[in-house]
């Protein structure tokens, strides 16, 4: 199961709406198949694995990250696959939530007699799918904020300058956070600073993430980097409805896609524009700035993880703040990210954190 | 040597102004003698490790963290100690800088017939008593800087609560860091917020480091933890000339050691706070606030290490910052300290950051 979860993760960022699924066909102790959820979602893991064993994986045993579909969509069902290639045993680590598999697939492999075992390594395979489940779930996208500070939490000096806090290896790090998401996104202020093209360099990506640009006014330009290069890879703007009409039609005319998001006192509401991004398909969203959209992000308590790239310099207090404010009533109130991961990245260190949401059990 | 490098570092701390030693006598591959300095800097390891020994000292390689003393201070020299025993090699890692003994040491030992061999794991051995090897060569004392902040930069919230940024594991981590070093400084700023009294609790501390208030205007009232506790534990308090006189008075009263240090522009001269500091026999200084006086520090190229915590914590950007103005003029002037450890310590995140002073080769 360990060796599929690792074959479902090299789906993530590639696979949305679809979940990144991982399967290994096991016969008398040898690997005779191996399978992950291919780009764009199809095919699936299993029908790759199967394809792979042919007359092999009868008898064999089947690991799957996530419990085998059971409804006819755009391919017949992976649990009628694996019936009709004769597979002895299959085990799985989570139940689709889907309500159009949810424990159908289990029932259809036990009915053809087949032996089921079910939540090996479970929390590992809802921590890989945290996005695809969030967004079945909830509705609602995982959400990663990435920042780069320097060690007392600045992004910029006091004039602006942040080229570069952090290093080469920290920003190839960064591309292949893009990578593992299936889109990322800015804020107007980012974008109106640095004007970012948010493209994914030097990993052969396969795809582009979509690129979102959240900007109640239309105040990016329309000929910026990333309106120049809406035409070649997907870039989402999301807009308030007071944004004015002229900046709307020159954004149209970029082939950026226009998202009208509702306001609350003058803001997007940020709940809402997720909501209409996990609608679009979207799992899994790298937020890259700026301090003012990761602060209203994390107030809103719709963030998942912090992946946070803490540069080997120090700025001082007369420098940016990486954050925004978070409008804490006392101490008690703040947030508290629990540490999953370091780094070493050249001189820089990495740190992931997850925000726990009691009871969601997701992103646990 | 690596052996004798560990038992050297029971030293850290208790030891000032002598350097931290450690010696391993072996012979025919047994371990017939182990030493390293004792608190206050005597006997020294060489005798303690020719003490354990006995009679088997005789023929053995003695592995010794620093060239032994060649000189009549309150105790013979270590040199001719290891002479007298018959000891057939002696190992060392560094020589010592102390005009007293440098190369001295090793001469003696030559004459006497003795193999010497020199500069093994010198590196780590430099590392190791940096506090020592400063104070005799820049008379100045080896200082790392604590911050324990959120992970966006914080120390407080806007009203001013930090308690508890970072967890227990991290507070028994600074506790350790303050038995590791002579001394603990902090500025009038934090004296004044948290009224510290800067022990060393809960790890069976065979002493206390002298605590160190550095309050030009004397601001800090004489009637806080620091100064009742001054007769107990030393404290040491560095002012200005200008401070006013009944303060001194005050003060002087509650037992402890009052430092005039010159003033520049309205501020100590901290270089010569330093020094003075260094002359009185510190040779490891860990300053622990707050944000203004870590900035002044490092401005003035005064540190060496950064000892940081981060607490898994976001509090915002009305947040009180961890380091106060540095005064860039731009990126390119900004200190940019060298990762030299991680540690996860409960929630938080600990990362020690050394500054590198090109040419200097004591902190690197």
């Amino acid at each position: 199961m360990a060796h599929a979860l690792r074959l479902a993760a090299r789906g993530l960022g590639n696979v949305w709406p679809n979940p990144a699924v991982g399967c290994v066909l096991v016969r008398d102790g040898l690997v005779v198949g191996r399978g992950w959820t291919q780009p764009g979602g199809r095919p699936h893991a299993e029908v790759r694995a199967l394809d792979q064993a042919g007359a092999q994986a009868r008898g064999a045993t089947a690991y799957v990250t996530l419990e085998p579909c059971a409804h006819h969509g755009k391919t017949p069902p992976c649990a009628e696959a694996l019936i009709a290639a004769g597979v002895a045993r299959v085990v799985t680590a989570l139940t689709d939530p889907d309500p159009r598999v949810s424990g159908k697939g289990h029932t259809m492999l036990r009915t053809a007699g087949i032996a089921v075992s079910e939540g090996v390594m479970a929390e590992q395979a809802t921590r890989l799918n945290a996005g695809f489940l969030k967004r079945v779930t909830q509705g609602l996208p995982f959400v990663t904020v990435k920042l780069a500070t320097s060690l007392d939490g600045r992004i910029a000096t006091a004039t602006g300058e942040s080229r570069w806090i952090t290093g080469a290896e920290a920003r190839r790090k960064v591309h292949a956070l893009r990578l593992a998401h299936d889109a990322v996104m800015v804020g107007s202020g980012t974008a109106l600073a640095d004007d970012p093209d948010l493209t994914v360099r030097d990993l052969g990506a396969p795809r582009q993430p979509v690129r979102i640009l959240v900007d109640r006014a239309l105040r990016h330009a329309p000929d910026s980097r990333l309106g120049r290069s809406a035409k070649d890879h997907p870039v989402w703007v999301l807009h308030g409805a007071s944004a004015p009409d002229p900046a709307r039609r020159a954004w149209d005319k970029t082939g950026a896609e226009l998202i009208a998001v509702p306001e609350t006192d003058g803001r997007l509401d940020l709940a809402a524009a997720l909501r209409s991004l996990a609608g679009r398909g979207l799992t899994r969203i790298l937020n890259e700035g700026g301090s003012t959209l990761a602060a209203a992000l994390i107030r809103a308590g719709l963030v998942d993880d912090l992946a946070l790239f803490s540069g080997g310099v120090l700025i001082g207090a007369e420098g940016h703040p990486a954050l925004g404010d978070l409008r804490l009533a006392a101490l008690a109130d703040a947030p508290r990210p629990i540490l999953r991961q370091t780094e070493r990245l050249g001189p820089d260190l990495y740190s992931l954190w997850s925000f726990a949401r009691p009871g969601s059990g997701i992103s646990s």
